[in-house]
């Protein structure tokens, strides 16, 4: 444990206890962030004052398996309520990316030991797990309840700070658009359309015709709801089917949140999709989660919330662009629209928890109160980054002259 | 030859002489453009009608010496006569250019049994090529005739087509510190600074410090010299230094139209010297010609002009910065910008031309003719590009909200 790490241990006795050693460990292991650990025997531990949040452990299971494997065990723990957090656990969570980079060679090796030593734990979350690995199955009812109106669930795009969600979302759709400067009458095609909402706003608001591709069933019920709604039928289309049978041509192709889905032995087929579709002077966007550096998702969002998802550093992006010759024209980072959007959706997610917890359960709430705050932490501390990447053929010269037009007064 | 080109040849007794047979097969060589090629048996050589430009050949060995590599061998016969050009050299380039894609398998066969066949032709360069490989050593006096008066020599920024070239210079300067969010008082390093033209117009205009590296001694002296003019010698100091040894720390690092010499080999390296100056909540640039694919330079331009450059690709670009953790927070695409700054150079080359002849002599002025139009050729097809790319290290959160502030009255 470095010198500079102040050390501070209470018990019962005045000494620490086994257990209170082994708090501090865990502590250390993830570079000392200030944070109190609050033992079940009454002790309390930190390494660094003041502690701006504490987590309370329920039992010395919960300390092991965290000291095992903090990045996989804390969401577990926390959802089933083994361990506790006092104060903002966004917040706590941040603290901890921020920290963790300090964590010395000796902190991987303890845990690589421990690893060894301790049999896999017995998971108490197998009953909700299946709810949660069918995240975009889990019913429009649940995600009505803390989604804005057009049920986009993916970052927002926010003119200023105070924009409220609703507005916001309706303005990353208007940004898109504008980015690929849609004219009217032009065929768009979008891969994986969610609940239709960017593909409604496009036909609406730029008199586009869209092909909106999705393997969602009930989220395209729900969209093609809409489009009867909207009357805009005949302009929208929604296909449920995978982004590797999109056929036909047209003169823009957007992906907005689907890129970390697709898994990165797939950038080549993506690639070729969009080779095969786009016109020679067509446009094209994809909007993405990313990193800045090489990492898998966080073990436990990857494990409990959306498996085989996976963040692609920028470089890893021109995977799926470079080899069909697409000239990159503009990349814009959001990752701090992506923390406010998860601002909104945590707060709105509190609004309704007795709603869901009617729904589904408590644990169900804990996992999801932990997902949405990990996620916002990981977007604030810059684990995560938001990508927006333009592009077109290589030599096409129907090019705006500058970004300009993007925050002229039609814009923002 | 695809069956779709049309093919027309014309020779005094009414059928293909071996010559105009070569002649269409170099043209098939290059994807069929829509070129005319005029012997000098007096035979002409079109494949595609209408033929937009016309190359005029000299000799046999000229045409030899084409078929064998095009890429290479098309700026020495130009610079030394041996082919010379009807119409606009530029848009004669730009159509081989866009063309070259569509030449087949069996073109690339034919130049590599030739370039067996024949032996390496004697170079009649040899007297003008010093002068050439020396490109930033050619004199204050030979740059002064063609580039603005803050002796720029990278790509401008164009706040509207229509806006002049002195003018462009200075919106560049200015476009990359307000990318790079400059507050008075703040310390700046730039790696590969030219003329010091960013370097005085950020600390003018700014009020930053600069420490400006470049290792061409007759670039730092006049750069000296400017900086004594305008009163600054004690907010900018020039080093005649290799970026690899910039020490110090700074708020901003930034770098215009140095990476495509650096050496893919070394992008490592200028990370790590990235990493060692910059301050935690620092702003980076990087300005540099790229390409969508991974493509030596044309051969021509590398042997000639720029020994040992390279355009990256964006993918290679990030490794600069991922393995140092930078997040990009903007990429933005001026290809388009570096075709006009070219076409403005190129008309003050040429309105310059009989003083550069006077200075040198004719082979150097057509070969710096062939550079410059070969270059904005390039630009037009797409076949390079141009990445200001803006980054700051992983989770440093004060960003601007929007771009919008580069736009906005004070900006353009």
């Amino acid at each position: 444990m470095s010198a500079e790490l102040k050390s501070r241990t209470e018990s019962l006795s005045g000494r620490p206890t086994a257990d209170a050693q082994l708090a501090r460990a865990l502590l250390a292991a993830v570079g000392g962030p200030p944070v109190r650990i609050a033992l079940w025997t009454g002790e309390s531990v930190a390494v660094r004052e003041p502690a701006e949040a504490t987590v309370r452990m329920r039992d010395r299971t919960a300390l092991l398996r965290l000291l095992v494997d903090p990045d996989m065990n804390f969401g577990d723990a926390y959802a089933d309520g083994s361990a506790d957090v006092e104060g903002d656990l966004a917040q706590l969570i941040e603290l901890i990316y921020r920290s963790r980079g300090r964590a010395g060679p000796l902190a991987a090796l303890l845990r690589g030991a421990l690893r060894l030593l301790m049999r896999p734990h017995s998971n108490t979350l197998a009953a909700s797990r299946e709810n949660i690995q069918h995240h975009y199955d889990l019913g429009n009812r649940f995600y009505r309840l803390w989604l804005d109106r057009e049920m986009a669930y993916t970052c927002a795009y926010f003119p200023s700070p105070e924009t409220g969600l609703e507005e916001a979302q309706v303005a990353k759709f208007d940004h898109v658009c504008r980015k690929l400067r849609l004219r009217a009458g032009e065929r768009v095609i979008e891969a994986g359309c969610g609940w239709g909402g960017f593909a409604l706003h496009a036909a609406r608001c730029y008199g586009v015709k869209v092909r909106a591709f999705n393997i969602s069933r009930e989220q395209l019920a729900w969209a093609r709801e809409r489009a009867r709604e909207l009357g805009l039928q005949d302009r929208v289309e929604f296909f449920e089917d995978d982004y590797r049978n999109i056929a036909g041509r047209c003169d823009a192709f957007v992906s907005i949140g689907m890129l970390e889905h697709v898994g990165r032995g797939n950038y080549g087929a993506l690639g070729r999709v969009i080779d095969r579709c786009l016109t020679e002077a067509g446009r094209g966007l994809i909007h993405s989660i990313g990193q800045d550096r090489g990492k898998p998702l966080n073990a436990w969002i990857e494990r409990r919330i959306f498996p085989g998802a996976y963040p692609p550093r920028l470089g890893e992006m021109m995977q799926v662009l470079e080899p069909r010759r697409f000239s990159v024209l503009d990349v814009e980072n959001l990752r701090l629209h992506y923390a406010l959007t998860l601002e909104h959706w945590l707060r709105r997610f509190e609004a309704a928890r007795d709603e869901v917890r009617a729904m589904y359960d408590e644990t169900f709430v804990r996992v999801w109160r932990f997902y949405l705050s990990g996620s916002l932490a990981a977007f604030r501390a810059g684990e995560l980054q938001l990508y927006q990447v333009v592009f077109n053929r290589a030599g096409s010269n129907e090019l705006p002259w500058t970004r300009g037009y993007l925050y002229d007064a039609a814009g923002r």
